[in-house]
């Protein structure tokens, strides 16, 4: 299999964009991207996109976002897991370039929410539970979630405020990336107040949804060694993908992200690393419950002990295992079927060193997490430098 | 990049499946052509689907199937290219099998209509056209269509009753194939006098809708060798995909399929072949006007000449260029995203000889051509065997 190498990356802010359409937003992260790569052309175009189906009454998304970057005529296909779309896109688009079918290849990751009327984002979010068995009992999103943190705070002794540290870091990394839409800090009083959503999740629990778009060129990595360049090349050391029941009755334990679990396994052996190599993880914190449970899963901590790391103080840009370096879903925002994405654009900056304020000293190793549903979905990429 | 053989099919009757669910139909035509292949296991699976959000509530597709299947695990992911969805699913399991990165893969197209409510189904259909442009201005997907075919008439000089042959030709063949929606014949007098459906589109000229599901298993071809078996070995000769324009007043030119011409001669390159050499091809006829325009784009007609295929007697199974040998999308019907996989299951069977009473006579080399949009993204298949 031919070694991949990404090019170049782009992207808007995650924000209300009102003044932009969704093919817009794309075409500013892919151009963004290209012009990062210094290419003009390319041979495929992979979207991930979760919700353009009911939010934008718009398909066809692959065509529609080719003509608008100027490239009408290219292969192009939108690939969707929910919200694990943006990296299943990045997959797909890797397994293209690995398998010589193309050369130059553009994964963008989209998602304007804003265009909804009344309660559709949280209809159409509910779309990724069991329509049969979650949604159809008036299950939303964030209470699907919630019913796991409580039985999860039950089955270890944990209590609400140990999950603070996890908001606490996103916030704090946030303020500092121009693209996250929430960039102050908070607190642990203000996280202990916060407004309730779902008991327990409340406010700063919960990560805020979005419009964004993110994209990323990538190429064997021949080509990114011709061209040279002052920056580190960027390849993709491993990528792996895994499901799990939608619904969380069906698992085998409700408090086990087993796709997390097979997806970074499969990973750490493709790339020939272990958790302990890794530099920067770029986590699903959907909800803080998904960033203990991802911890768990992906082999950073034991079972149960997820919020332990938070507390511990191990999850800062200095700490044994970054996460959220750029504000993560909580603070950067979750457009989702765009966040696969972001969180390929953010490690990448890590590797390359453009992590800013809050950069990962000396990070070579990253690894990214994005996850479709309740855990039904997870695609875990490892990227390296040098 | 390593050869792909298909190694068994399956697929459901397109019908009203009042009783079944859209994961259930899907996993009635995964299970039959995983019987069908002899395997009880995959890697991954890849679903072509168009509407499971809108209509069915229901994303994740990838993950609900597998579990459906018995195959809760595996890597799974949804591919979207609205009508275009069956093949560009195809077309993501293959690329994924010559990569290296799977053995065995699972490809199904599945589309559960029934479970609409009022005119869910005409608003979910034209979000496939330009949200902005075209579904604003209240153009259904059936009135785009019926605006190319007037134009069509009038540049070319046709008459509607020259379109006839179609739909004689799609319900001849669609009555002997069991899996059929429509199984009866139409004459030339019931074409005419069918009812208007758009101007000049008549009940005839239009493809039903349906549920349905259709699945294929790919290897590579070494396996297939291994296993040996009676039934000749099929490989994908070629996989090409293209765009265009979403909306129609973009195109260069509104009466050629530009994305079904890329598409098939990069395919017919790929494959070493030519229009000639194609023994029997699957167009995506949702609409006679689509059948007159693939047959121009893809080689087989000059510009134009479309209809004249069909008056002269050449689209029949021993015809020159056989089309809809087992109904095609206006008999045995239009699942939307489904239908490629259609395509793709029946030009097997034609291939391995199982074509009854349809059989295109010692058919060596099948295309397939499957459309997303008025034409905005067009996926072309060629298959060969022995």
């Amino acid at each position: 299999m031919r070694e991949v190498a990404i090019l170049g990356v782009g992207q808007t802010p995650v924000a209300e964009h009102w003044d932009k359409s969704m093919k817009q937003l794309a075409g500013e992260a892919i151009l963004a991207a290209l012009r990062d790569a210094g290419v003009g052309h390319a041979d495929a175009l992979f979207v991930g996109n979760m919700l353009s189906e009911t939010i934008n009454r718009q398909q066809n998304l692959g065509a529609l976002v080719a003509q608008e970057v100027g490239l009408r005529g290219i292969e192009a296909v939108k690939v969707d897991a929910a919200c694990g779309s943006g990296a299943s896109a990045f997959r797909a688009g890797l397994i293209a370039v690995t398998s010589g079918a193309v050369d130059i290849v553009i994964v963008a990751g989209v998602e304007k929410m804003s265009d909804s009327v009344g309660d559709e984002v949280t209809a159409a979010l509910a779309t990724a539970a069991d329509a049969d068995f979650e949604a159809a009992m008036g299950l939303s999103f964030v209470a699907i979630n919630a019913l796991v943190m409580q039985r999860y705070m039950d089955a270890f002794g944990w209590k609400h405020a140990d999950f603070a540290p996890f908001a606490i870091n996103a916030h704090a990394n946030g303020q500092h990336n121009p693209f996250a839409r929430l960039r102050h800090a908070v607190t642990e009083k203000e996280y202990e107040r916060a407004r309730m959503v779902a008991d327990p999740i409340n406010l700063l629990d919960a990560s805020p949804t979005g419009d964004g778009a993110a994209a990323a060129i990538l190429a064997p990595v021949d080509i990114a060694r011709r061209r040279g360049g002052a920056k580190p090349i960027v390849t993709i050391a491993a990528s792996a993908a895994a499901t799990d029941s939608i619904a969380i009755h069906d698992r085998h334990d409700p408090l086990t992200l087993m796709a997390s679990k097979l997806s970074a396994d499969k990973a750490y052996a493709a790339a020939g690393v272990g958790p302990a190599d890794i530099d920067v993880f770029e986590l699903h914190d959907a909800f803080s419950i998904m960033a203990a449970l991802s911890l768990e899963a992906a082999g950073f901590a034991e079972r149960g002990q997820g919020p332990r790391m938070g507390l511990e103080n191990q999850i800062g840009p200095t700490g044994k295992v970054p996460v959220a370096t750029f504000g993560g879903l909580k603070a950067r925002g979750h457009p989702v079927g765009a966040t696969g994405m972001y969180q390929i654009v953010e490690v990448y900056r890590q590797l390359i060193g453009e992590g800013g304020a809050t950069q990962v000293p000396g990070a070579k190793i990253g690894m990214a997490q994005n996850i479709g549903g309740s855990g039904a979905a997870i695609i875990t990429h490892i990227l390296t430098t040098g």
